[in-house]
Protein backbone atom coordinates (compact mmCIF):
# COMPACT_ATOMS: atom_id res chain seq x y z
CA UNK A 1 0.00 0.00 0.00
CA UNK A 2 1.01 3.77 -0.78
CA UNK A 3 -0.46 6.01 1.87
CA UNK A 4 -0.05 9.67 1.86
CA UNK A 5 -0.25 11.66 4.86
CA UNK A 6 -1.34 15.10 5.32
CA UNK A 7 -0.58 16.38 8.55
CA UNK A 8 -2.41 20.30 9.68
CA UNK A 9 -0.88 21.17 13.52
CA UNK A 10 1.59 23.90 14.12
CA UNK A 11 3.30 22.01 16.87
CA UNK A 12 5.39 18.72 16.77
CA UNK A 13 5.57 17.29 20.28
CA UNK A 14 1.45 17.27 19.34
CA UNK A 15 -0.60 13.64 19.04
CA UNK A 16 -1.38 14.90 15.43
CA UNK A 17 2.41 14.76 14.98
CA UNK A 18 2.37 11.61 17.33
CA UNK A 19 -0.12 9.38 15.42
CA UNK A 20 1.60 10.30 12.19
CA UNK A 21 4.74 9.39 12.94
CA UNK A 22 3.41 5.92 14.78
CA UNK A 23 1.50 5.24 11.93
CA UNK A 24 4.67 5.77 9.56
CA UNK A 25 6.87 3.57 11.74
CA UNK A 26 4.20 0.81 11.69
CA UNK A 27 3.80 1.03 8.03
CA UNK A 28 7.17 0.93 7.13
CA UNK A 29 8.00 -1.83 9.22
CA UNK A 30 5.26 -3.52 7.28
CA UNK A 31 7.12 -3.17 3.78
CA UNK A 32 4.39 -0.35 2.85
CA UNK A 33 5.52 3.01 1.57
CA UNK A 34 4.71 6.31 2.88
CA UNK A 35 4.75 9.98 2.29
CA UNK A 36 3.84 13.31 4.32
CA UNK A 37 3.13 16.46 4.04
CA UNK A 38 3.39 17.96 6.67
CA UNK A 39 2.09 21.27 5.85
CA UNK A 40 3.51 23.40 8.63
CA UNK A 41 6.60 22.07 8.48
CA UNK A 42 6.50 22.67 4.82
CA UNK A 43 5.50 26.34 5.31
CA UNK A 44 2.71 25.57 2.71
CA UNK A 45 0.33 28.58 1.37
CA UNK A 46 -3.46 27.88 1.74
CA UNK A 47 -4.45 30.86 -0.11
CA UNK A 48 -5.73 30.00 -3.91
CA UNK A 49 -5.81 31.68 -7.33
CA UNK A 50 -2.76 32.54 -9.78
CA UNK A 51 -0.29 31.55 -7.21
CA UNK A 52 -1.30 28.24 -7.98
CA UNK A 53 0.03 28.32 -11.65
CA UNK A 54 2.70 28.76 -14.61
CA UNK A 55 0.16 29.04 -17.12
CA UNK A 56 -2.11 32.03 -17.96
CA UNK A 57 -5.43 31.08 -20.20
CA UNK A 58 -7.58 34.28 -19.75
CA UNK A 59 -5.08 37.48 -18.43
CA UNK A 60 -8.06 39.55 -17.87
CA UNK A 61 -10.64 37.41 -15.88
CA UNK A 62 -9.84 34.98 -13.28
CA UNK A 63 -11.94 32.11 -13.62
CA UNK A 64 -9.72 29.60 -11.34
CA UNK A 65 -11.55 26.23 -13.08
CA UNK A 66 -10.79 26.98 -16.54
CA UNK A 67 -7.21 27.76 -15.11
CA UNK A 68 -6.89 24.52 -13.29
CA UNK A 69 -8.24 23.11 -16.62
CA UNK A 70 -5.57 24.54 -18.84
CA UNK A 71 -2.99 24.05 -16.55
CA UNK A 72 -3.26 20.03 -16.35
CA UNK A 73 -3.42 20.20 -20.00
CA UNK A 74 0.17 22.26 -20.07
CA UNK A 75 1.66 21.33 -16.96
CA UNK A 76 1.24 24.33 -15.88
CA UNK A 77 0.87 24.11 -12.25
CA UNK A 78 3.37 25.96 -9.72
CA UNK A 79 5.92 23.78 -8.67
CA UNK A 80 4.85 23.65 -4.76
CA UNK A 81 0.80 21.99 -6.28
CA UNK A 82 2.69 19.77 -8.77
CA UNK A 83 4.56 18.04 -5.97
CA UNK A 84 1.25 17.97 -3.91
CA UNK A 85 -0.52 16.47 -6.95
CA UNK A 86 2.06 13.95 -7.47
CA UNK A 87 1.92 12.36 -3.93
CA UNK A 88 -2.22 12.33 -4.40
CA UNK A 89 -1.69 10.47 -7.74
CA UNK A 90 1.08 8.14 -6.30
CA UNK A 91 -1.02 7.07 -3.27
CA UNK A 92 -3.41 3.97 -2.78
CA UNK A 93 -4.76 5.69 0.66
CA UNK A 94 -5.23 9.55 1.65
CA UNK A 95 -5.20 10.35 5.24
CA UNK A 96 -6.13 13.47 6.60
CA UNK A 97 -4.52 14.48 10.20
CA UNK A 98 -5.71 17.21 11.72
CA UNK A 99 -6.89 18.87 14.88
CA UNK A 100 -11.31 19.93 14.31
CA UNK A 101 -10.83 23.48 14.84
CA UNK A 102 -14.45 25.83 14.42
CA UNK A 103 -15.45 22.17 13.63
CA UNK A 104 -13.57 21.39 10.43
CA UNK A 105 -10.03 21.70 9.23
CA UNK A 106 -7.28 24.02 9.96
CA UNK A 107 -7.32 26.93 6.91
CA UNK A 108 -4.34 25.15 6.20
CA UNK A 109 -5.56 22.00 5.62
CA UNK A 110 -8.48 23.33 3.64
CA UNK A 111 -6.33 25.23 1.36
CA UNK A 112 -4.17 21.96 0.70
CA UNK A 113 -7.28 20.97 -0.75
CA UNK A 114 -8.30 24.20 -2.85
CA UNK A 115 -5.25 24.28 -4.55
CA UNK A 116 -4.33 20.85 -5.23
CA UNK A 117 -7.49 18.73 -5.77
CA UNK A 118 -7.69 20.82 -9.00
CA UNK A 119 -10.41 20.58 -11.85
CA UNK A 120 -8.73 18.34 -14.45
CA UNK A 121 -6.51 16.67 -12.11
CA UNK A 122 -8.84 15.57 -9.29
CA UNK A 123 -12.27 16.20 -10.85
CA UNK A 124 -14.11 17.18 -14.07
CA UNK A 125 -15.77 15.66 -17.59
CA UNK A 126 -18.01 14.02 -15.24
CA UNK A 127 -15.73 12.19 -12.57
CA UNK A 128 -16.93 12.06 -9.52
CA UNK A 129 -18.74 10.18 -6.79
CA UNK A 130 -18.83 6.59 -7.67
CA UNK A 131 -16.82 7.63 -11.36
CA UNK A 132 -14.42 9.19 -9.69
CA UNK A 133 -10.58 9.59 -10.12
CA UNK A 134 -9.83 8.65 -6.66
CA UNK A 135 -12.27 5.02 -7.25
CA UNK A 136 -10.73 2.34 -5.33
CA UNK A 137 -8.79 4.48 -2.96
CA UNK A 138 -9.50 4.75 0.57
CA UNK A 139 -9.43 7.77 2.56
CA UNK A 140 -10.07 8.76 5.92
CA UNK A 141 -9.71 11.78 8.16
CA UNK A 142 -8.08 11.17 11.73
CA UNK A 143 -9.09 13.91 13.72
CA UNK A 144 -8.50 15.04 17.61
CA UNK A 145 -11.64 17.52 19.09
CA UNK A 146 -11.21 19.64 22.05
CA UNK A 147 -14.86 18.36 23.51
CA UNK A 148 -15.74 15.28 25.07
CA UNK A 149 -17.54 12.51 23.21
CA UNK A 150 -20.67 13.49 24.99
CA UNK A 151 -20.55 17.10 23.20
CA UNK A 152 -20.42 15.54 19.85
CA UNK A 153 -23.25 12.79 20.13
CA UNK A 154 -26.72 13.34 19.25
CA UNK A 155 -27.35 15.14 22.69
CA UNK A 156 -24.53 16.99 23.18
CA UNK A 157 -24.73 21.14 21.46
CA UNK A 158 -21.78 20.19 18.93
CA UNK A 159 -24.15 17.03 17.65
CA UNK A 160 -22.55 13.80 16.13
CA UNK A 161 -18.86 14.56 14.92
CA UNK A 162 -19.95 12.77 11.46
CA UNK A 163 -22.23 16.01 11.25
CA UNK A 164 -19.45 18.19 11.13
CA UNK A 165 -17.33 16.10 8.75
CA UNK A 166 -19.81 15.64 6.25
CA UNK A 167 -18.59 18.34 4.00
CA UNK A 168 -15.22 16.55 3.88
CA UNK A 169 -16.63 13.40 3.45
CA UNK A 170 -19.36 13.44 1.77
CA UNK A 171 -18.27 17.04 -0.38
CA UNK A 172 -14.49 16.76 -0.98
CA UNK A 173 -13.23 13.12 0.04
CA UNK A 174 -16.65 11.04 -1.65
CA UNK A 175 -16.80 13.32 -4.60
CA UNK A 176 -13.05 12.98 -6.01
CA UNK A 177 -14.37 8.87 -5.81
CA UNK A 178 -12.55 8.08 -2.35
CA UNK A 179 -13.92 5.14 -0.56
CA UNK A 180 -14.60 7.31 2.90
CA UNK A 181 -13.05 5.14 5.76
CA UNK A 182 -14.98 5.71 9.00
CA UNK A 183 -13.17 9.07 10.66
CA UNK A 184 -10.21 8.15 13.97
CA UNK A 185 -11.47 10.72 16.12
CA UNK A 186 -9.56 11.50 19.88
CA UNK A 187 -11.17 13.68 22.14
CA UNK A 188 -9.83 16.04 24.56
CA UNK A 189 -6.35 14.94 23.93
CA UNK A 190 -5.38 17.82 26.31
CA UNK A 191 -7.17 16.18 29.04
CA UNK A 192 -5.58 12.49 28.73
CA UNK A 193 -2.38 11.25 30.62
CA UNK A 194 0.45 9.21 29.45
CA UNK A 195 -1.37 5.52 29.32
CA UNK A 196 -4.84 6.55 27.33
CA UNK A 197 -2.34 8.67 24.96
CA UNK A 198 -0.16 5.85 24.20
CA UNK A 199 -3.84 3.81 24.09
CA UNK A 200 -4.67 6.00 21.15
CA UNK A 201 -1.66 5.23 19.57
CA UNK A 202 -1.70 1.60 19.36
CA UNK A 203 -5.38 2.13 18.68
CA UNK A 204 -4.52 4.30 15.61
CA UNK A 205 -1.45 2.31 14.62
CA UNK A 206 -4.24 -1.08 14.66
CA UNK A 207 -6.24 1.29 12.03
CA UNK A 208 -3.80 2.12 9.74
CA UNK A 209 -2.41 -1.51 9.34
CA UNK A 210 -5.84 -2.69 8.89
CA UNK A 211 -7.21 0.20 7.13
CA UNK A 212 -8.37 -1.99 3.69
CA UNK A 213 -10.79 -3.53 5.92
CA UNK A 214 -11.80 -0.40 8.10
CA UNK A 215 -15.76 0.07 7.86
CA UNK A 216 -16.75 2.91 5.13
CA UNK A 217 -19.43 5.08 4.75
CA UNK A 218 -22.31 4.41 2.77
CA UNK A 219 -21.43 5.05 -1.48
CA UNK A 220 -23.61 7.28 -3.51
CA UNK A 221 -24.13 5.46 -6.88
CA UNK A 222 -24.20 7.80 -9.28
CA UNK A 223 -26.40 4.96 -11.69
CA UNK A 224 -29.02 6.28 -9.48
CA UNK A 225 -28.78 9.80 -10.59
CA UNK A 226 -29.03 11.86 -13.27
CA UNK A 227 -27.39 15.42 -13.61
CA UNK A 228 -26.27 14.73 -10.03
CA UNK A 229 -30.07 14.62 -9.09
CA UNK A 230 -31.70 11.12 -7.99
CA UNK A 231 -34.05 9.24 -10.55
CA UNK A 232 -37.58 9.23 -9.90
CA UNK A 233 -38.28 6.09 -8.75
CA UNK A 234 -41.71 3.36 -9.21
CA UNK A 235 -42.78 4.70 -5.35
CA UNK A 236 -42.09 8.64 -6.80
CA UNK A 237 -44.92 7.96 -9.52
CA UNK A 238 -47.30 5.84 -7.38
CA UNK A 239 -48.23 9.52 -5.96
CA UNK A 240 -48.89 10.11 -2.46
CA UNK A 241 -52.39 10.95 -0.59
CA UNK A 242 -51.12 13.74 1.30
CA UNK B 1 -27.22 49.54 12.03
CA UNK B 2 -22.43 48.85 11.95
CA UNK B 3 -22.19 46.18 9.35
CA UNK B 4 -19.14 44.44 8.89
CA UNK B 5 -18.69 41.95 5.27
CA UNK B 6 -15.73 39.69 5.14
CA UNK B 7 -15.40 39.33 1.26
CA UNK B 8 -13.40 35.93 0.57
CA UNK B 9 -12.96 35.69 -3.58
CA UNK B 10 -10.08 36.51 -5.76
CA UNK B 11 -12.11 38.19 -8.69
CA UNK B 12 -13.15 41.78 -8.68
CA UNK B 13 -15.41 41.58 -11.16
CA UNK B 14 -17.36 38.17 -9.23
CA UNK B 15 -20.80 38.13 -8.59
CA UNK B 16 -19.36 37.86 -4.82
CA UNK B 17 -17.59 40.91 -5.00
CA UNK B 18 -20.44 42.81 -6.92
CA UNK B 19 -22.92 41.70 -4.11
CA UNK B 20 -20.80 43.57 -1.34
CA UNK B 21 -20.43 46.65 -3.22
CA UNK B 22 -24.55 46.54 -4.23
CA UNK B 23 -25.06 45.89 -0.07
CA UNK B 24 -22.34 48.85 0.98
CA UNK B 25 -24.10 50.94 -1.45
CA UNK B 26 -27.89 50.34 -0.08
CA UNK B 27 -26.81 50.44 3.18
CA UNK B 28 -24.74 53.62 3.12
CA UNK B 29 -26.88 55.65 1.37
CA UNK B 30 -29.72 54.02 4.34
CA UNK B 31 -27.11 55.74 6.68
CA UNK B 32 -25.90 52.58 8.28
CA UNK B 33 -22.36 52.00 9.05
CA UNK B 34 -20.42 49.84 7.15
CA UNK B 35 -16.47 48.16 6.93
CA UNK B 36 -15.43 45.49 4.58
CA UNK B 37 -12.62 43.25 5.11
CA UNK B 38 -11.68 42.43 1.03
CA UNK B 39 -9.25 39.27 2.43
CA UNK B 40 -7.67 38.83 -1.12
CA UNK B 41 -7.00 42.39 -1.69
CA UNK B 42 -5.85 42.75 1.92
CA UNK B 43 -3.44 39.67 0.98
CA UNK B 44 -4.81 38.21 4.30
CA UNK B 45 -2.72 35.32 5.47
CA UNK B 46 -4.88 32.27 6.43
CA UNK B 47 -2.24 30.42 8.40
CA UNK B 48 -2.95 30.34 12.38
CA UNK B 49 0.19 29.80 15.07
CA UNK B 50 2.45 32.34 16.96
CA UNK B 51 2.23 34.26 13.73
CA UNK B 52 -0.89 35.47 15.41
CA UNK B 53 1.10 36.68 18.43
CA UNK B 54 3.48 39.58 19.61
CA UNK B 55 3.44 37.92 23.12
CA UNK B 56 4.98 34.63 24.22
CA UNK B 57 3.35 32.61 26.93
CA UNK B 58 5.21 29.03 26.41
CA UNK B 59 8.21 29.48 24.04
CA UNK B 60 8.32 25.56 24.48
CA UNK B 61 5.37 24.09 23.21
CA UNK B 62 2.75 26.36 21.29
CA UNK B 63 -0.69 25.73 22.48
CA UNK B 64 -3.09 28.24 20.16
CA UNK B 65 -5.83 28.61 22.58
CA UNK B 66 -3.73 29.33 25.53
CA UNK B 67 -1.38 32.11 23.86
CA UNK B 68 -4.68 33.92 22.68
CA UNK B 69 -5.80 34.16 26.10
CA UNK B 70 -2.78 35.42 27.35
CA UNK B 71 -2.91 37.56 23.82
CA UNK B 72 -6.03 39.13 24.82
CA UNK B 73 -4.16 39.74 28.34
CA UNK B 74 -1.56 41.38 27.10
CA UNK B 75 -2.96 43.05 24.35
CA UNK B 76 -0.27 40.82 22.15
CA UNK B 77 -2.02 40.25 18.83
CA UNK B 78 -0.23 40.74 15.49
CA UNK B 79 -1.71 44.28 13.71
CA UNK B 80 -3.56 42.34 11.57
CA UNK B 81 -5.43 40.21 13.77
CA UNK B 82 -5.85 42.85 16.00
CA UNK B 83 -7.50 45.16 13.28
CA UNK B 84 -9.99 42.61 12.04
CA UNK B 85 -10.37 42.11 15.85
CA UNK B 86 -11.27 45.66 16.27
CA UNK B 87 -13.83 45.53 13.04
CA UNK B 88 -15.33 42.28 14.65
CA UNK B 89 -16.42 43.82 17.83
CA UNK B 90 -17.13 47.28 16.71
CA UNK B 91 -20.21 45.59 14.14
CA UNK B 92 -23.58 44.51 14.87
CA UNK B 93 -24.02 42.33 12.41
CA UNK B 94 -21.55 40.37 10.50
CA UNK B 95 -21.77 38.74 6.65
CA UNK B 96 -19.05 35.83 5.30
CA UNK B 97 -19.64 36.31 1.43
CA UNK B 98 -18.01 33.49 -0.28
CA UNK B 99 -18.18 31.30 -2.91
CA UNK B 100 -18.83 27.50 -1.81
CA UNK B 101 -15.71 25.93 -2.63
CA UNK B 102 -15.59 22.16 -1.71
CA UNK B 103 -18.62 22.48 0.24
CA UNK B 104 -17.11 24.90 2.75
CA UNK B 105 -14.93 28.35 3.49
CA UNK B 106 -12.15 29.15 0.55
CA UNK B 107 -9.12 28.72 3.04
CA UNK B 108 -8.13 32.27 3.10
CA UNK B 109 -11.79 33.33 5.12
CA UNK B 110 -11.57 29.97 6.78
CA UNK B 111 -8.30 31.42 8.52
CA UNK B 112 -10.07 34.96 8.83
CA UNK B 113 -11.99 32.34 11.71
CA UNK B 114 -9.23 30.18 12.78
CA UNK B 115 -7.04 33.32 13.93
CA UNK B 116 -9.67 36.07 14.76
CA UNK B 117 -12.40 34.40 16.77
CA UNK B 118 -9.47 33.85 19.19
CA UNK B 119 -10.11 32.27 22.85
CA UNK B 120 -10.60 35.26 24.78
CA UNK B 121 -11.76 37.73 22.70
CA UNK B 122 -14.58 35.57 20.80
CA UNK B 123 -15.56 32.87 23.20
CA UNK B 124 -14.09 31.54 26.84
CA UNK B 125 -14.95 31.23 30.29
CA UNK B 126 -18.28 29.82 29.68
CA UNK B 127 -19.61 32.30 26.91
CA UNK B 128 -21.36 29.90 24.23
CA UNK B 129 -23.92 29.91 22.37
CA UNK B 130 -27.10 31.46 24.19
CA UNK B 131 -24.29 33.11 26.71
CA UNK B 132 -22.00 33.81 23.81
CA UNK B 133 -20.21 37.22 23.26
CA UNK B 134 -22.20 38.42 20.45
CA UNK B 135 -25.61 36.96 21.42
CA UNK B 136 -28.00 39.58 20.19
CA UNK B 137 -26.11 40.22 17.15
CA UNK B 138 -27.03 38.66 13.86
CA UNK B 139 -24.99 36.84 11.18
CA UNK B 140 -25.32 35.49 7.53
CA UNK B 141 -23.54 33.85 5.38
CA UNK B 142 -24.13 34.68 1.54
CA UNK B 143 -22.88 32.31 -0.97
CA UNK B 144 -22.50 31.36 -4.67
CA UNK B 145 -21.91 27.41 -5.39
CA UNK B 146 -21.42 26.17 -9.29
CA UNK B 147 -24.06 23.59 -8.70
CA UNK B 148 -27.42 24.18 -9.50
CA UNK B 149 -30.52 24.67 -6.13
CA UNK B 150 -31.57 20.41 -7.59
CA UNK B 151 -27.96 18.52 -6.65
CA UNK B 152 -28.33 21.24 -3.77
CA UNK B 153 -32.14 19.33 -2.83
CA UNK B 154 -32.38 16.50 -0.66
CA UNK B 155 -32.99 14.64 -3.66
CA UNK B 156 -29.51 16.30 -5.16
CA UNK B 157 -26.24 14.37 -4.88
CA UNK B 158 -24.50 16.78 -2.67
CA UNK B 159 -27.55 17.11 -0.37
CA UNK B 160 -29.57 20.48 1.18
CA UNK B 161 -27.00 23.30 1.30
CA UNK B 162 -27.62 24.23 4.74
CA UNK B 163 -26.50 20.69 5.82
CA UNK B 164 -22.78 21.99 4.32
CA UNK B 165 -23.33 25.10 5.91
CA UNK B 166 -24.05 23.79 9.25
CA UNK B 167 -20.02 23.34 10.95
CA UNK B 168 -20.16 27.20 9.52
CA UNK B 169 -23.70 27.84 11.30
CA UNK B 170 -23.85 26.29 13.94
CA UNK B 171 -19.84 25.50 14.70
CA UNK B 172 -18.76 28.67 14.49
CA UNK B 173 -21.41 31.90 14.04
CA UNK B 174 -23.85 29.98 16.72
CA UNK B 175 -21.06 28.93 18.55
CA UNK B 176 -19.97 32.47 19.27
CA UNK B 177 -23.59 33.69 19.98
CA UNK B 178 -24.55 35.10 16.73
CA UNK B 179 -28.43 34.73 16.08
CA UNK B 180 -27.68 32.82 12.33
CA UNK B 181 -30.14 34.38 9.75
CA UNK B 182 -31.06 32.02 6.71
CA UNK B 183 -28.10 32.29 4.22
CA UNK B 184 -28.17 33.68 0.94
CA UNK B 185 -27.62 31.65 -1.88
CA UNK B 186 -26.58 32.30 -5.50
CA UNK B 187 -26.59 28.98 -7.54
CA UNK B 188 -24.54 28.83 -10.67
CA UNK B 189 -24.07 32.62 -11.28
CA UNK B 190 -21.79 31.44 -14.20
CA UNK B 191 -24.84 30.25 -16.22
CA UNK B 192 -26.25 33.84 -15.40
CA UNK B 193 -27.76 36.29 -18.44
CA UNK B 194 -26.99 40.04 -16.79
CA UNK B 195 -30.79 40.37 -15.84
CA UNK B 196 -30.69 37.31 -13.44
CA UNK B 197 -27.90 38.95 -12.16
CA UNK B 198 -29.02 42.31 -11.36
CA UNK B 199 -31.86 40.20 -10.02
CA UNK B 200 -29.96 38.60 -7.56
CA UNK B 201 -28.20 42.12 -6.66
CA UNK B 202 -31.71 43.63 -6.15
CA UNK B 203 -32.66 40.47 -3.95
CA UNK B 204 -29.28 41.01 -1.57
CA UNK B 205 -29.77 44.92 -1.06
CA UNK B 206 -33.56 43.92 0.02
CA UNK B 207 -32.24 41.12 2.24
CA UNK B 208 -29.62 43.39 3.81
CA UNK B 209 -31.99 46.56 4.25
CA UNK B 210 -34.55 44.09 6.33
CA UNK B 211 -31.51 41.46 8.17
CA UNK B 212 -32.94 42.19 11.46
CA UNK B 213 -36.30 41.01 10.24
CA UNK B 214 -34.59 38.17 8.34
CA UNK B 215 -35.83 34.83 9.42
CA UNK B 216 -33.11 32.88 11.27
CA UNK B 217 -31.58 29.35 11.93
CA UNK B 218 -32.96 27.61 15.67
CA UNK B 219 -31.34 28.58 18.64
CA UNK B 220 -29.97 26.72 21.39
CA UNK B 221 -30.49 27.35 24.59
CA UNK B 222 -28.15 26.35 27.18
CA UNK B 223 -30.48 26.52 29.94
CA UNK B 224 -31.26 22.82 28.28
CA UNK B 225 -27.83 21.56 28.55
CA UNK B 226 -25.63 20.57 31.28
CA UNK B 227 -21.54 21.17 30.51
CA UNK B 228 -22.88 21.15 26.66
CA UNK B 229 -24.64 18.17 26.43
CA UNK B 230 -28.78 17.56 27.20
CA UNK B 231 -30.23 17.26 30.67
CA UNK B 232 -32.70 14.39 30.91
CA UNK B 233 -36.41 15.66 30.60
CA UNK B 234 -39.43 13.97 32.33
CA UNK B 235 -39.21 11.59 28.76
CA UNK B 236 -36.11 10.32 29.90
CA UNK B 237 -36.90 9.19 32.74
CA UNK B 238 -40.14 7.92 32.49
CA UNK B 239 -38.05 4.89 30.50
CA UNK B 240 -38.86 3.39 27.22
CA UNK B 241 -40.56 0.11 26.39
CA UNK B 242 -38.56 0.22 23.46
Amino acid sequence: MKILFVLAHHEPTSLNAALVREAVGALSAAHHQVEVSDLYAMRFDPVSDRRNFTTVKDPVRLKQQAEEEYATQMQGFAPPIQAEIDKLMWSDALVLQFPLWWCSMPAILKGWVDRVFACGVAYGGGRYYSRGVFRGKRAMCSVTVGGSQAMYSSRGAYGPVDRMLFPVHHGILHFVGYTVVDPFVVYSPSKMKDEQRNEQLRSFRARMLNLDKAPSLPDLDLAEYDGLVLKPTAADSQGCQQ
